[in-house]
């Protein structure tokens, strides 16, 4: 049985706000929680109606969120479906709603010299912040950077459109101007007007800039990007979506590198 | 004035039985009418507020459903703001809502054979039915095929998620498996298992189907594939979402071109 305040408290994550000063995020669905914790995200509480079944799935690459993929350390709360609906976000209540903590990565100095960085300039949309997630799982890229003006990552339309991959990808929230001063690596922004990514070289480190979706690079990040990369289009269409345009240069980026091999 | 008849005709217009009824689709947002018109879409009646500015702009590049572009035949139809509120579809309404002719063009025998086009099966999110639109469009295919249990193209979030791409582009909706029948040109299915895309020859004369995004190809369209394809991936996503998969084969086919040209 749930108390008042434990149900004030859950309903209270569905603002970023109350997630930041409790350090806490909550996910609902049967799908969501099944696929982070297939990927091994340890999550500290699981209220689930008799409806879900308890797995205590756990078989997953892990991650720097998810240290000790096996080990699922959730406590699981059984709750009624009366209580799902007053803790749930939702008008229609899934059988499992789970909690974890929210844990901000400090960029370590130098790392962005070394493989692939996808990083996201504003980024608004949280669909497009989730499938970019997607995107850089999908192409085994090292890490993925958000300047805080992003989709806050912790939302749940963020780990939904990221299919699993919130789990399995290392993201830091940095200033990205800050983080590029002094990059080694070839800092590619994707844009309207550049060099063709046909033309790419083979490189082994980069990191690809991804802009805002209507205003596209901010000022002090495209000072930083050392080269424009641009998608070749033939027919009437303005621009590309922004997780289209950035699934077209992580995959010109891995046909560079595979013909180099 | 507008009557209660009137009133009642346009509110109907939101659900795809009566649209298909009365062969008449609605869209609403200063963004996505203005949209249209620039493409030289023929709208038959717009219903603007006082804040609407009257453009009467039809620069664009035409199509099969924009015949006349240059000229915009739409009667413009003024009214309040609280009309609006009782003919709009949406809970804030904008300035403008615009009333257009559904048409259903036929596929003309052996058109596939000729050029690029792009057949979705079974796409299912109208937010993905219209940025494939939009990314046929940046490539200059020449056609979509959408399968008859796609996403409703006359849907307001289709021809939003298009960005103007709807008016630009030729779409057939037909069955697939009959269409892809005694076609000659190669057809491309994007799936999870098949050649690399980074090594397709250059195609002229080609048919790209995307499947559906959870089920992928239908048995009976996959049937008619001549090349599976797909997409290199290296990390832990098991899949790409299909606007995406469906850019990233776009690019590798405008590549090859490119090359062997």
């Amino acid at each position: 049985m749930l108390t008042k305040a434990e149900i004030t408290r859950l309903r209270s994550l569905r603002e970023k706000i109350h997630r930041e000063a409790a350090g806490l995020f909550v996910v609902e669905g049967t799908k969501v929680v099944g696929e982070l914790l297939a990927a091994g995200f340890p999550f500290l509480e699981i209220y689930a109606t008799a409806e879900w079944p308890v797995r205590l799935a756990g078989a997953g690459k892990g991650s720097s969120r998810s240290p000790k993929a096996g080990a699922n350390p959730a406590a699981i709360i059984r709750v009624t479906a009366a209580e799902m609906a007053r803790i749930s976000h939702f008008p229609t209540p899934s059988p499992a709603l789970a909690i974890g903590r929210i844990s901000r990565e400090p960029l370590p100095p130098g790392v962005l010299n070394g493989g692939l960085s996808l990083a996201l300039d504003g980024i608004q949309d949280a669909g497009n912040v989730g499938t970019l997630l997607r995107v850089a799982d999908w192409f085994a890229f090292d890490r993925v950077l958000l300047s805080p003006d992003c989709a806050d990552l912790y939302s749940q339309k963020v780990i939904n459109a990221s299919m699993g991959s919130f789990a399995r990808m290392t993201v830091h929230t940095v200033s990205l101007a800050d983080a590029l001063a002094g990059c080694t690596a070839p800092v590619l922004g994707c844009d309207l007007i550049g060099d063709s990514v046909h033309a790419l070289p083979p490189l082994r480190n980069a990191v690809l800039v991804i802009g805002n979706e209507g205003r596209g690079l901010s000022p002090d990040v495209a000072a930083r990007v050392t080269r424009h990369v641009t998608i070749p289009g033939h027919g009437g269409a303005e621009s590309l979506n922004a997780a289209i345009a950035a699934g077209i240069v992580c995959d010109n980026l891995r046909r560079t590198l595979a013909v180099a091999q």
